[in-house]
C-alpha cells in the first residue's frame, strides 16, 4: 500500500493503539450497564467514573465537574443551549437574553447561535482582525448588562488561530462583577493535543473536548462544567450524567477518550514543539517554492499544527484532489461545512476574493517528518507548476 | 473465571464478534471525516452509507429514510422533540399541540412528554390493562383534532408487552384522514433481535433503534424518518445526516450497528422461537418451585425473550444481588430508572403494592440453555426459601 502522509488531523484523527486496547475489555466482557446494581454494572460505572477522574485530574478539577457527551458538536450544543435552557426554566424570556460568540467560531457553535436567534435572542457575532484574533476592545465593548453568555473558541480550526482565552475571561468576569452571569464558554476541541487546558488559569466556565481530535474516538467528548455554572439538559431520559445527558453512558468510548485525553496531555509542550518545527519548515520551505503563498492566519498565536494559506489562482478543490492522489492528505476547510465553497473563516478574515477562493489547510501531527514536507511540497509545486523542477 | 449467566439483556447486550471485526478497519486506518472530499473521506462516506443501505433493506424501506444517532435515548428525542420543533417553526404554538403516550414507556420518551408539558403541551398519558397492554378504544378516545404525536413503544422494556402497533397505526391513520398529522412514532428498542420490523405493515412514520439491545455498540442508534414526515433537528451543526444529527459521523460505530441489526433480522423468527421455549421453561419450572411467583405482563403478548414476575416479599434488590453473587445477571426495573424504589411500569399494571415491590426482570438470549435456567431458579429459592432442596 502506498504510504499516506496525513495532514488533515483538523479534521480527524485515527485513534491510539492504547486507546484501542482501553476500550477492548468494554465491548463484549465487561459490557454492563453502569446503571446495574449487578457487578458488571458496577465496573463499567466503575470504568466511566475512573475516566472522569483521569480528565478531571488533566485539567486540574474535579471530576464531577465533568459531563460525558457524544463529542465536540453535542458539547457545544449542550453548553449553549443548556445555558439558555436554564436561563428560560428560571424565568428569562429569550428575547432579553443577549449572546456574543464570534464570526469564525465551529459550525457547531454558530447554527446554535442562528436557533437561538431564530428564538428572538440577540446575538452579536464579533469580528476578527486580518490575523484572525478577536480584539479585546471590541468585546469588552459588546458586553451588556443582559449579556449571558460569551463562546469564543480556544484555536480555530481552519487557520489555527489561538484566542487569548485568559483575556477574555478577564473580560468576562469584569463585566460579570458581583454577578453569575455572563458565562464564558469555550470550545477546545481543537486545543486537546497542543494548548494548555489548566482551566484554574483560563478561566473558563464551560470547555468543550472532543474525542475524534486527540486520537480518540469519534461521538464521544465531554464538556467542563464549573462547580456553580447552571445548564439544564437539552436532551431528556434516564438522567444519566447528573442529568444533563441521558442514555446509557458509552462505556469503551468513555475509557477510550480518557485515555486518549491522559496520553495527550503528557509532555504536550513537548509534542507543541516538535510538531511546530516541522510546521515551520513546511511554510519557510514553501515560501522559497511558491513565493505568492500568503498565510492566512497569526504567525505566531497559532496552532503548532496548523498551517493554513492561499496561493492565489489556484483551485483548491482540485489541488486537494490532485494532493490526495499523490498520497497527500489534506483539505480546503472545515469538513464539517461542507456545502460551502469558500471558508467563511478565511473570508473573516477581510482578504481579497483570490485569497480567500484559494485557501489550503494543512493540519501535522507528530510522526510527520521535514522529508513528508519535502514531498508534499514537491507535489503541491509540480501541481501547481506543472512538472517543472523545484528548487 | 465463574460462568455467567447473564439475563440483563433487556439492559445491554454485549458486542458481537462479528460487530467488533467490522468495526475494527475503521478506528485507525480508515479513520477519514466522511465530508472530505479525500480517499479517505469517501471511503469513511461509503462505509456509512452501506450501513444505512444494509438497515434499509432490514426495514424494506429506502436508504434516505434512516438516520444515525447517538442511541435509543437521542432517537427518541429527536422523534418527538424534533416533531414538535418542525410544527413550532411553521408557527404552531405549544399549547395548542396535543400529544398522547402511554403510562408504561422508556424514561427517553417519557422525559421527553414531561418537559414538553413544562413548554405548555397538553399530553395524555395512557394507562394501561392489567396485562400491558393499551386499549384501543381509549386511544380512539383519545385523539384529539389537535393531536399531533402518538408515541407507543413497539415492546415495553420492562414487562416485555408486546403492543398492536399495526392496530394502532391504523387508529393514528383514521383519525389524521386527509392530514398529514397526528404521527406515528414508535420506540423499537426492545423488538431489534424478535419481532417484525417491517415497517410498511406496521405502519409508523417514525421508529426508534438502539445498538446496545441487538449486540451492537452502545450509543449508536438510528432513527426512521418515514419519507414526508418532516422533523428539525435538535442540536445544531455541519448538519449532517440530511441536518438532522450534526456532528462526524461515527463511522465505526455505525457500520457495527449496521452489521448488528443484519445479523439481529437474519432468522430473527427462528431465534426467537428458540428463546421462547428456554423462556416458558423458565417459567414453568418457577411456578412450580415457587407457586407464589406472579407474571407481569402478557402472557400471549410478549418478547420471547422477557420473564418478568413478582414474589410477594421478596427483597427484589437483595434477590438480583445475592443472584448476582451465584453468577446470574438479571435486575429489579429498567437500569434508567435507577433512583426508583419500585418499577413504575409494574405499577401502571394496577397490581397490589406486595407484588409492586417484589418484582424481578430476566431478559434471556440464545444462548441460554435449559440447564442455566435449572441453575437459576434453584439459586433463587435458595435465596428465597433457604438452602432446601428444590423439587
Amino acid at each position: 500500500m502506498k504510504k499516506v502522509i496525513y495532514l488533515d488531523n483538523a479534521s480527524t484523527t485515527p485513534v491510539r493503539k492504547e486507546v484501542l486496547s482501553a476500550m477492548k475489555p468494554f465491548w463484549s466482557e465487561n459490557f454492563g450497564n453502569p446503571s446495574s446494581i449487578t457487578k458488571m454494572g458496577v465496573l463499567a460505572r466503575k470504568a466511566v467514573e475512573q475516566a472522569r477522574m483521569t480528565i478531571a485530574e488533566c485539567l486540574l478539577r474535579r471530576p464531577n465537574e465533568v459531563t460525558f457527551t457524544g463529542g465536540g458538536t453535542e458539547s457545544n450544543n449542550l453548553a449553549i443551549l443548556g445555558a439558555v435552557g436554564y436561563l428560560e426554566k428560571r424565568g428569562s424570556k429569550i428575547s432579553d437574553l443577549h449572546f456574543i460568540t464570534t464570526k469564525i467560531e465551529h459550525s457547531s457553535v454558530l447554527e446554535c447561535f442562528k436557533e437561538l436567534e431564530r428564538r428572538g435572542a440577540q446575538v452579536d457575532y464579533l469580528g476578527v482582525q486580518e490575523n484572525g484574533l478577536i480584539d479585546l476592545k471590541e468585546l469588552r465593548k459588546a458586553i451588556k448588562s443582559n449579556t449571558v453568555l460569551v463562546s469564543i473558541a480556544y484555536a480555530n480550526n481552519e487557520i489555527g488561530t489561538v484566542q487569548p482565552i485568559r483575556d477574555i475571561a478577564k473580560e468576562v468576569r469584569h463585566a460579570r462583577k458581583e454577578k453569575e452571569l455572563p458565562y464564558f464558554h469555550t470550545d477546545a476541541s481543537q486545543a486537546g493535543l497542543y494548548l494548555d487546558l489548566n482551566v484554574n488559569q483560563l478561566g473558563v466556565d464551560l470547555m468543550t473536548l472532543d474525542g475524534q481530535k486527540i486520537y480518540g474516538p469519534k461521538d464521544v467528548g465531554a464538556l467542563f462544567v464549573k462547580a456553580g455554572v447552571n445548564i439544564s439538559p437539552i436532551t431528556f431520559g434516564g438522567g444519566q450524567e447528573k442529568g444533563l445527558r441521558s442514555g446509557t453512558e458509552n462505556v469503551p468510548l468513555i475509557v477510550g477518550l480518557a485515555k486518549a485525553f491522559e496520553l495527550a496531555r503528557k509532555d504536550f509542550e513537548k509534542t507543541a514543539k516538535k510538531v511546530k518545527n516541522v510546521r515551520d519548515y513546511f511554510w519557510q520551505k514553501l515560501q522559497r517554492q511558491i513565493p505568492s503563498a500568503v498565510l492566512n492566519g497569526d504567525g505566531e498565536n497559532r496552532l503548532p499544527n496548523n498551517l493554513n494559506f492561499s496561493i492565489p489562482g489556484i483551485d483548491p478543490e482540485f489541488t486537494v484532489l490532485c494532493l490526495d492522489e499523490a498520497g497527500i492528505v489534506c483539505s480546503t476547510k472545515s469538513a464539517c461545512d461542507h456545502d460551502a465553497d469558500e471558508s467563511f473563516v478565511v473570508r473573516a478574515l477581510g482578504k481579497s476574493d483570490e485569497i480567500v477562493k484559494s485557501a489550503l489547510r494543512f493540519s501535522l501531527d507528530s510522526k510527520v517528518t521535514r522529508r513528508d514536507i519535502d514531498f508534499a511540497v514537491k507535489k503541491l509545486y509540480n501541481i501547481i507548476y506543472g512538472h517543472g523542477k523545484t528548487h
